[in-house]
């Protein structure tokens, strides 16, 4: 507990992951990872500061929210930084009119977002609508702009469903990077700014600040960068040999 | 004319690549490129050797073959070297148990591979059959094995059909790669591999055939890294800006 402390000291703030970390997704809902409901409360009668930092981005923070309090979580739409909101600002900022290849779920995000004419190509964890025929139209667009630019919401490798482990967004970012040979820019974990984002909603600095997550590269690894600590749970896509 | 002597000097054979050099596929069919069917024609009445060396895995060679002498060329299977016979004699030699993620139309080209419990994914040109549920399963095969071995059919990041260009095998090779951190083993062109035994069987050294083809990498690139020869077509994939 000693060693705990120290690594803690000063700690103020605390951001935690959700998929893997609070619950495993599966189609239709989900199940809380055991002790997790009970850490979340606890966490929030404390002196902490909590904020929900996720790359969810197959559903609306409005309908993980919603199943997240279904299974017993205490939890805000307010609370949630997710790459959907952050993508809307920076296509509004830069006048970027996405083609969307996303999940039916997710749509409603995008509401006030002119997808008219399209000058990019923004992508999230589409699951099934990674069909071939909607990577090859997302293909097909970017191979027609003359300054083709490819926006991800988040870069993961995969996730942990309860049946298993499942495609990222990020295999079909690196597919239309390498057949359109250009570098996509990744909103969400683990992009600085979006973790930035994230503490500044909380009001703490990096350095009083842990995120926690199964992620090694997105969550772990992105917060360090920033100068956070952070957190590798062993639930989610955890895998000891990796 | 007296450059293309010299640049021509020596040369006994012709590697011919197909799609895009020869014709322009479609959904049941395709297109010759207009003065392909008499040039083919005019090679092989010369003194010039003739190998067809295509990275085609979307159909088996008979399948090919047909559609080719349907549309007029003077072709025969057994003077095409394709990716589908080459990755069998691996299979075979190294006892690998593939599950297979391709198109129904070249399966039979995998009718005696033993594809119980495998222990290998092999990936070729599967257009619609790219959906998420088929690469999940790939990804989840890949990260149930120990020593996970990826086999692609061809490495292109697409290809033209009379439609518009298509996303190829490579873009899904490379989500594979990123997903489950593996590198995947080529088999086609580029590889030296694939130009070695296209040579052998055509009966000519590297220094003395030309490799014409539309795709800067997979043909001009390959073949030029074995010591031949290489022309790039501006038909097919051809794109000046790139």
């Amino acid at each position: 507990m000693a060693v705990w402390g120290e690594r803690l000291a000063g700690v103020r703030g605390v951001l935690l992951d959700i998929s893997g970390v609070l619950f495993d997704s599966c189609e239709g809902g989900g199940v809380p990872i055991p002790g997790s409901v009970e850490a979340v409360a606890r966490l929030k009668q404390s002196q902490l500061k909590v904020r929900f930092c996720t790359n969810e981005s197959q559903k609306s923070r409005g309908k993980l929210v919603g199943l997240l309090q279904r299974l017993g979580f205490d939890i805000s739409e307010g609370e949630v930084t997710s790459p959907a909101p952050a993508a809307c600002q920076i296509l509004k900022e830069r006048g970027l009119r996405p083609h969307l290849l996303v999940h039916d779920d997710i749509l409603s995000e995008f509401d006030k977002i002119d997808t008219s004419n399209p000058n990019c190509v923004l992508i999230a964890d589409a699951g099934d609508a990674f069909s071939y025929k909607n990577m090859n139209k997302a293909f097909q667009v970017l191979m027609e702009l003359e300054n083709p630019v490819l926006i991800s919401l988040g870069k993961g490798r995969y996730y942990k469903e309860t049946l298993g482990l499942m495609l990222d967004v990020g295999a079909y970012m690196k597919a239309l990077e390498y057949a359109c040979g250009v570098e996509a820019e990744v909103v969400g974990k683990p992009s600085p700014e979006f973790f930035k984002n994230a503490l500044q909603v909380l009001g703490v600095e990096a350095h009083q600040a842990i995120m926690i997550g199964d992620d090694i590269v997105g969550d772990v690894g992105g917060a360090q960068r920033c100068g956070m600590r952070a957190l590798q749970v062993r639930t989610g896509k955890f895998r000891c040999e990796k």
